[in-house]
């Protein structure tokens, strides 16, 4: 009993369990007498029983973008991002507290009282409509997973880990109510061809979007992965535009606008186009894939059998294939694809490898299902300057492996 | 600006915003000066950037379970159950925060270093065999979403609500190694016949399973929803057994033991078969739905249109179909089905309904992959004592609908 360790938690606040316990651990209890909790319990609150909490062994955090930018900036309206950190990553879920968030208003976050809150479809349509919350959840709802993507999640040399490379995306699983269908509620008049859609937020968020687009699988979404959309994802409901940039997606949505043409907003910065006819379909977020699990930072700490596994996603559909090479990229070989592969989600692929000790790269590549194909970096950058918005940067990313398991980001 | 709400917690906090911010929202600020935030924004900490948090509006929580029990019993030993709040679920995931608990332990909760935990295989194999969670981590991985149902999961017309009526099930997405992966490393000898699991707590846990079960869809998980197993399920790795009962599902999960027979353990306490060979057959949960919106205790405000919402699972594999009454099961309408039916997982589905402002009685039955159908409560009472454990009630559930709108039980 001497090297029993008192509760943690007790033991911080001052708790009565210390000297008292060990003496009644010794002794057999009358019936229904609290008893002190074994060697390596802790008691939950009553908050944690209610809502849960993660292990504190579990530290993985989201962390500001670009990397060395500050974590939690206090100047309104500076840029400020957060990334998600995929190198922990399992699964196809992002976790809603570890979702990436890009914003324009540092941390601060619009605290919107979802009684109060309100969605009006307006413009070139039969019949304005405006709805509360309580009201979108009586029409019929669809639940999907869709990644979202910031346009400009790209991997630079400069960059050490995959959360720094790649951390600007996330999938949820999203339950809500198809644009569609509030559109065709509303009646769209001819002249109706694009939408504008506008978050309850300073910025407003607003982006056009081309009608074939709003009429085919976007959503208002109120439920992310089973429960309310979070605050900083857009509680409590916003836009998803499946496979369109980040930037698309409006949060807080309170208004749907249709309209004639496409309207240039705050959004179009990087973006701006000389033909508005086309200035909205480079928005699709390219076939995409990388490898988490071993990446950048992590170290294998001997040879022999590893998995390798990563996400796969693309704004074209449903990823088709996913290849890995474990040669700089010489072969390529299939790699498992983990459950469904939905459209606009990501996906988990694994691929069984033994090490042998060597230096080597290893990366992925995927194929969608209209048969994209995510290209090298050299190909990328054939036609832009990868290094900065505008243009998209959906490049295969190596992983250098050296001898002694160090692995590190090989881009150049 | 004399309107201006004030920013909710810095004002909590004696925060400096208030009369200050008022003034300086009317001037111009120089370039990079902080600004207060406008009206209804707040601020997010630090530690909500790391990790974020749900709005304060929401404020579903898990309940004690059976109803009317203390919320968080200090008692060590005393049988503690919480229930996942069912009538706010959207899509098939509960989040890992509203994931419903069945314990021995009170709310004690063994607090476990997963870099000092090992899962031990061992008995009538040929090779005993240790892993350490980053061990369990290089081997090939599943991902797979299930469901985990207490088998005293029942109606009783006590209950008001869909969370104490159904409210100790849930649906993770899992991610881990199959047991049958380590099972085969080990190597079983051929009197090898049923596993003995253990878990690092002080009732050990311990499920005797036959191998054929182990060696079929088995999974020893480290993730869940994307991140790791959760302390209050089982941090950090845990049995999965599908479709089994949820006390076969061992927490902490520390030993498997291959034996010759199957072992009587404390977990048995519901499952005392005199035969041996067959004690464990009864364990599948049978076909199973619940309507959670309209569900008891909620409120019809109006006549109108009305999207149906409910789960639907079986231990006998995925969901076939699902089907709706509401006229109080004369006669039945196929619902939709939401994104893919997987195996041993909560399905959601949808069913449109216009409610004419009649009283009536709704009601969902599932038939899953191998043509079980979910039973009336009066075939279930046929066979056994549904108010108790053993056996498990999987009967259909009806929710009456009063002229006013409001939403009862309508077991009896």
């Amino acid at each position: 009993m001497g090297a029993k360790r008192p509760d943690r938690r007790a033991f911080l606040k001052g708790g009565v369990t210390m000297a008292g316990g060990a003496a009644l651990g010794a002794a057999a209890p009358a019936l229904g007498q609290q008893l002190p909790a074994p060697e390596g319990y802790v008691k939950g609150t009553d908050d944690i029983v209610a809502y849960g909490e993660r292990s504190r062994f579990v530290n993985s955090v989201r962390i500001a973008h670009p990397p060395g930018s500050r974590p939690s900036p206090d100047e309104w309206g500076k840029v400020f991002h957060v990334a998600a950190p995929l190198q922990d990553s399992v699964g196809m879920i992002t976790p809603s507290s570890l979702h990436f968030v890009g914003t324009t208003r540092g941390s601060f976050v619009p605290e919107i009282d979802p009684g109060s809150h309100r969605l009006m479809l307006h413009g070139l349509v039969d019949r304005p409509l405006v709805f509360t919350v309580e009201e979108l959840r009586r029409l019929p709802s669809v639940t999907r997973p869709h990644f979202i993507e910031c346009a400009g999640n790209r991997s630079s040399p400069r960059h050490t880990t995959v959360q720094e490379t790649h951390g600007m995306t996330s999938t949820a699983e999203w339950t809500g109510v198809l644009l569609s269908t509030l559109l065709k509620e509303a009646g769209i008049k001819e002249s109706g061809t694009w939408i504008v859609a506008e978050g309850a937020e300073e910025i407003k968020g607003a982006s056009s979007i081309p009608m074939s687009k709003a009429m085919d699988d976007c959503m208002v979404a109120y439920g992310m992965n089973g429960e309310a959309v979070r605050p900083q994802n857009g509680f409590p409901i916003r836009l998803l535009v499946p496979g369109f940039e980040g930037i698309f997606n409006t949060k807080y949505l309170r208004r749907v606008k249709v309209v004639d043409r496409y309207y240039m907003t705050y959004n179009d910065y990087g973006h701006l186009n000389r033909d508005p006819d086309t200035a909205a379909l480079g928005y699709q977020i390219g076939p995409k894939s990388v490898i988490t699990r071993p990446s950048g930072g992590q170290q294998l700490p001997e040879r022999g059998h590893y998995e390798i596994t990563g996400l796969a996603w693309s704004g074209g559909g449903a990823v088709g294939k996913v290849e890995v090479s474990t040669d700089g990229g010489r072969s390529w070989n299939e790699a498992q694809i983990q459950g469904t592969a939905y459209r606009m989600a990501h996906t988990r692929f694994t691929y069984q490898w033994t090490w042998d000790g060597s230096e080597t790269v290893i990366m992925s590549r995927t194929t969608d299902e209209i048969g994209q194909v995510q290209p090298m970096r050299d190909e990328v950058r054939e036609f832009f300057d990868s290094s900065r918005v505008p243009g998209q940067d959906n490049s295969i990313q190596p992983w250098h492996i050296a001898s002694d398991g160090t692995v590190t980001n090989a881009i150049t």
